[in-house]
């Protein structure tokens, strides 16, 4: 038996779709809707060019062409859904492969003012109809 | 008597200076260090080309410089202290001006494998002198 690649994100297996579902491939990287959605839009962007831990292992160009991304992502989120603050996290201490959580921040949401729950304890999973909805209106916007 | 600029980035005043030390500038930011060290050579860089509020409301060629620079910091401090991963976070709910704080994670340190706290309840602060040795051993790498 083959042991699964340690990262996740590069095995693209059942440890990312439990979590997220793909929404489409941008210029350097692949845009996932993360499924706990206390954050009303909240994604992520993750590097599709190898494995790279770190921002200061990437190329400038796919620096550039990732930031780009994550730009053009937060820009969307923020026309879909109109939140009040987009935050931007990359952490990976254990998963170390260059991605960003984009959060959108609600005035009338948890966590408002502060950082975000990486996974709040208060889940909010929803049908695939509504995740369908929230990715269909990304997408208007990318 | 003048209102204060509700930006405490763009009115560089005691709201700034309580939290952090300036180091310098790079290409279209200002290096602090963060005064709170539990995350050793903790840092922050904040765009100085005027106040912007999101990533995407900055030029391309900014957004270019500006990750850049983010980039240079991460690699600098990565060099300086060899943390095991290097978080990268941007919130500012409250405070919508486009900073990022770069975040080294040690596996002994709190936190390993989680997110980052903005501000530990058990603050680590420091002498002059030892934030004068941390600022030289970074500066030694940018």
């Amino acid at each position: 038996m083959e042991t699964p690649n340690p990262c996740m994100y590069c095995a693209n297996d059942t440890r990312v779709t439990d979590l997220m579902i793909r929404i489409g491939e941008l210029s350097v990287s692949v845009l996932y809707l993360f499924k706990e959605q206390t954050y009303k839009g909240r994604c992520v962007v993750v590097f599709n060019k190898g494995h790279k831990r770190e921002l200061f292992e990437l190329t400038e160009e796919d620096r550039n062409a990732f930031i780009g991304d994550v730009s053009k992502v937060a820009s969307a989120v923020s026309k879909a859904f109109s939140p009040q603050k987009i935050n931007y996290g990359a952490y990976g201490d254990k998963m170390p492969h260059v991605h960003f959580h984009i959060v959108p921040k609600y005035e009338s949401a948890p966590k408002w003012g502060s950082t975000f729950d990486m996974m709040p304890e208060t889940k909010i999973l929803l049908s695939q109809t509504d995740y369908d909805d929230i990715i269909r209106e990304i997408k208007k916007y990318l």
